[in-house]
């Protein structure tokens, strides 16, 4: 991208960011549903501050932080920074006030604005970048975690009124399609990021993988068929689970996909627009790793590896599908591609490529770190924002985690 | 009082619960630091549900709720009324919003003062007082609690600008006055509440007691005296403590009373004006049971039984010393009297007076139930509210919990 | 006593200690089920080092150690002798093994008897008292320490065989005698310990009490009695339950005494001959204070006071009713007097008594540093050794604790 | 191997258990210290339960279980089994008592032996060296676990005496050699089990992986390196780990290796025989992945992932090196080639081989459950019974837990 095209980008990704707090008060900014969510205000402050600290305070004549403290309240985990203000204590920041940090994002916004008109500087380009898609990784987060903090509310709110027209009514579902395949002969394929575009540091090196022959379903697991596991006994016999993940089922005592209910009226799940009910031809989604092997197990599949979904991903336009789009309330409508709706779990554990080297810096804290004890998920889901994600796109879990938008797409061995 | 001084009255206290939040943005309205602590808007709330539910619901013509769900929502323990919100949730109601439950309150202000305007019937007078004293107990708690909140954020930031009308400097606290003590012989002496104004059913039946003779401190512990209870080594030493104190200083690390902090321009403590120097003749405060029961055999005295300390109090003014007036910031400055500062400790438990019945219905709930595991505080705080408290008073808390106003005076045998 | 009679009542008492756990296994003795238990080994050796330390150290000649690393691995909780082995911590003891620690009593016992065989020395037989007294204690814990070791495991052993010399078969029970009442006109009481004889330092000084008219049940609550509490919802209603005792019913899932099943033979309980039938007639046992007091207010009355209690039980033999003779299985049978088959739970919190003074050096440590948090039960059980107590002796336990032989007998107020 | 060499096979390792129990009293093999580790008389059981569940229930004519309370006791986590004790509440088993399962195992060896003795069964064969390759799985746990159980005690007891016959003096470790690296030019190579020997499930099946240039270290990291680690604030610096170890050495307080001190003679380390020296030149053990991990990013390497270790490994001895024969205690010292010392960590997680598949029945629980969380460990230690490894043998563990002997090899990328 050039200069000009960073700047429009620059003004509609934090522009965005704005459109999707609207719906919400200050209160809603301010709390905080679990240590592995974060309030929107701190999404808000956070994504200002990496512009501020990794860019301004580089690059800005005579930078003057906007306001000191600031470095360490909106901090998330880069130590070569300095102290962090602890992630379980986020929601106890009630000042600064949702008002102040929308201030600083002004500040940050206009100062970064003179920056990008300025003559050219070393790094400024891919850093923005880098900004950008960080901001666009935490509207993500944002909706989910105001999702799961809306949800402990007992008066199951809507952030979105059901007819606002931020908020279009959902196309009936078409029937889920029947089961197809896509077939993969196996053999030397090549994985990881390649060309101009951006891509985080965790996508590369691109390299060499060796794969069998195997078959991907070309569509996701629906409700309806998750409902067919539940009444099969699926949460009750640990034969079909990872024994951590029967652990989990019986320690927090797991019946259903996170957002689940059954009333009266039959089954209801919980969406940004509140309580709705759930559309059985629509994917499943809001649902942990465990949940996603013991199903493929009782389903006789299995989940693909992170390099066999890519190996046919690479072939299917990201842009695709059910993905954000402005500011409306995201839900899986079950669209074709390999884009969209959910994120899918793989099998495949969060480690590093051969070759991969942490960069210089506090910026080489963003991936390397987390290389331990995740899940590798890939594609995009209802939530994230339209041409983020590509086909070498890593996302990352714990194997317990489920308050994304998670789907599974089922993938079996074949012949060669 | 008669019905035209009830009906002032409650616009009086409905008022000053308005003016105690005035400072408070609507995020800090809604933050819970703790489960022991609730939002401003919960106490808010939950005292106007009281009246609209021990009141409006009975004796108002064609009764409707403001909203049904609240009847769950600000219930905090009522069984009888039904469900209870968790308590330690109340943090996740971001809605309603504070607009909301200020609607709620004028809303049940409006048709109080209407019944009040009413005929009389019977129990009005009697509950609407039970309801005013009730919201003076949560306009204190409204202050203890926002203060722990404020306390998490590292900003340190004051509820009242120290130059506010609302906040009259304190005057600097004349030296503490050398330790005097009430004597008093001993015998049989007359205990719990009598005569015709307001108490809680936890002050009665008045009933006979034996006293040994005994000395009662004629002033607090000040902050100075506490700072060379830690230069002795106090918090080290195992032998002051009760078993169950050594172990919750030991479990969590406890070295100073909540709040303090040494600072390089020496100490500090924090409170509703963010972090100040303390006053070291001052009374010392929020400190736990097991901190003042430390102390006390440090100074080789103990702590006063709940009868003492009634028996001396009978003679002194309630509504004299240090308490709230209005909504200024509350602060324990050392003044003369039985009352106000600090609560006081007794080493008495909290149980029940000689033929003490629970009350029918759900208002019966009150008080019994907790008689368990607690410990009685006499006298009243700076942040009580003037005229609240009595002789006969009961507070009590759990023997580790410190974030109310807390001090302590000391006690000792005397020859009779 | 003379020093003979104290000689042969040394002999006697740690002879018991023996007798006891004749029927465990190495195993049996070091195994540790939860915090609160400790192995029987640890009492057979504390109650050893309580003689080495608090006697031998002070009055041997020449005294040398038997182990120097015993000093902190039986040290109970006396901070003035030094450090503790953690007591959560006991059980990991597997050595010194079993017969190490049977040495270690031979040895002391050797010196003890030598030194007793000595000129008087001052304060020795005070302090052997108090030492056989400890020692008796101990014998208590440990029947009931290793009752809740064997519940732990699912072959739910019998400690004692059905048929042994030592377990007389249980006479049985007469059929629950309707329940009188001992009437007390109140007035003021003399309480606390009198006389020559032996008694803990918690039990003074005596001192008048006043008392209120009342009466007290002439035996104790039944298992039969019990049944029916819990037919009628009790466990269900938290009407019935103080505030901290609803919240732990909740908490842990409580639906009945501890040891108790329901086999569909009938009504089963754990007892140290293993699972048995159990007898409606009986006295209910292994209750916690919140269980005691939710009784008695759905049975209509209260828990006496620990006054009360005395008053009444002042005019009974401390040494009828069913205690412990020699080593034979302990269970409540339902005898009459004040004495035996449970420990009763007052309403009273474990406080010192007036003019209570903690006694100089480290067995000053031996009570006071408890009173806090705590209840007073009264009384003796079937797992008490006949003789040890009296109706002054105050025995306490947190209200949740329930592996002591617990019960409860009701009170009640009357009109004067 | 054919029958005749399986019976004797048979009788040498079922022996050795005995051996490996042989200085432990009853009490010892009681003792469960975390829930990680179980008792040595578990295993003694659960080794045996082993045999008679799969294969005598199974092979033997008119099959009567020894106990039929053992099929619960001693099954581990075999789900199509039915139920299992509770792994936490092991260490409460104290009946059955040591003799009881020792009798047990003779029960089962002499109805075993008679199997062995009979005509040819199908499958007996293939399913009795499971039984045995499992037993001395956990002959080896039952090595570290108690000597996890005797850390617990402050006596820091050892379990073969330094002079016993059995505990040959370990030689004078020499000094550790310079680093040397084992090249390889990376291309396809085969992994995973192949051939007639014995192997787990979760080492098949063979398959092609693509491996990049790489070096491996030609020798364990040793003591003397890591204190250089430590010195150099290596456990300080948060940079150098990953985000869950850094969470993880917070925590958990974790400044060195498990089992180290410094002591005034300098530095020990605790091993079954009682705290010892420690020596420099031998490889440091007993650490975590993540410490693994970052001492690796400290010294400017990697970990290798498995299939690098097993290319490498598949030239090498597998029975040579410092392993474990007879009943000594083990202990690492530094000598050559690819096994023994310690196992070695892997930067893999341990995940299932292309086309892997859980066999049917019961023993089909054996792996493939545990495949979520875990990280792969390659070689062998001297705890594992020499002959019992192999390069294609994957071992796993969590990446927190370090009581086996855990150590590591470093990894670099070259240049092709």
């Amino acid at each position: 991208m050039n200069r000009s095209k960073i700047t429009e980008h620059y003004r509609y990704v934090r522009g965005q960011s704005l459109a999707l707090v609207a719906p919400l008060s200050a209160e809603d900014c301010c709390v905080q549903s679990m240590p592995d969510a974060s309030p929107a205000k701190w999404h808000l402050g956070h994504t200002t501050w990496f512009f501020e600290t990794f860019i301004l305070e580089a690059l800005e004549e005579g930078f003057q932080p906007f306001d000191a403290a600031f470095r360490v309240l909106f901090n998330s985990y880069y130590k070569r920074i300095g102290e962090q203000h602890p992630r379980a204590q986020r929601g106890a920041l009630t000042r600064p006030g949702l008002d102040h940090v929308l201030a600083y994002r002004a500040n940050v916004d206009k100062r970064m604005l003179a920056l990008l008109a300025s003559e050219v500087v070393a790094d400024l380009d891919r850093l923005v970048e880098l900004g950008l898609n960080h901001e666009q990784q935490h509207q993500e987060l944002l909706l989910t975690d105001i999702k799961h903090a809306m949800f402990q509310n007992p008066l199951g709110p809507a952030m979105w009124d059901g007819d606002a027209p931020a908020a279009p009514a959902a196309p009936a579902a078409p029937a889920a399609a029947p089961l197809g395949w896509h077939e993969h002969p196996g053999g030397i394929a090549l994985v990881g990021h390649q060309g101009e575009g951006f891509a985080f540091d965790n996508e590369g090196p691109r390299h060499r993988v060796l794969l069998e022959p195997f078959a991907l379903a070309d569509r996701l697991v629906t409700n309806g068929e998750w409902e067919q596991f539940i009444a099969d006994g699926g949460y009750r016999d640990p034969r079909l689970w990872l024994a951590d993940g029967w652990g989990w089922v019986q320690r927090e005592g797991i019946t259903a996909p996170l957002y689940w209910r059954e009333a009266e009226a039959g089954g209801q799940h919980f969406t940004h627009q509140g309580w709705q009910a759930r559309d059985s031809h629509a994917p499943v989604t809001h649902i942990s790793h465990f949940e996603a092997d013991a199903y493929a197990t009782w389903a006789s599949a299995r989940l693909p590896t992170e390099f066999e979904w890519e190996a046919i991903a690479a072939a299917h336009d990201p842009a695709a599908g059910n993905q954000l789009d402005g500011a409306a309330p995201p839900l899986p409508r079950g669209e074709a591609g390999m884009f969209g709706d959910c994120w899918q779990f793989t099998r495949s554990a969060y480690l590093p490529y051969p070759g991969f080297r942490v960069a210089d810096g506090a910026v080489g804290e963003y991936n390397g770190k987390f290389m331990s004890g995740q899940v590798v998920l890939r594609g995009a889901s209802c939530a994230t924002v339209r041409g983020h994600s590509r086909a070498s796109y890593r996302n990352f879990f714990y194997p317990h985690q489920r308050w994304q938008f998670t789907g599974l797409r089922l993938a079996k061995d074949i012949a060669g």
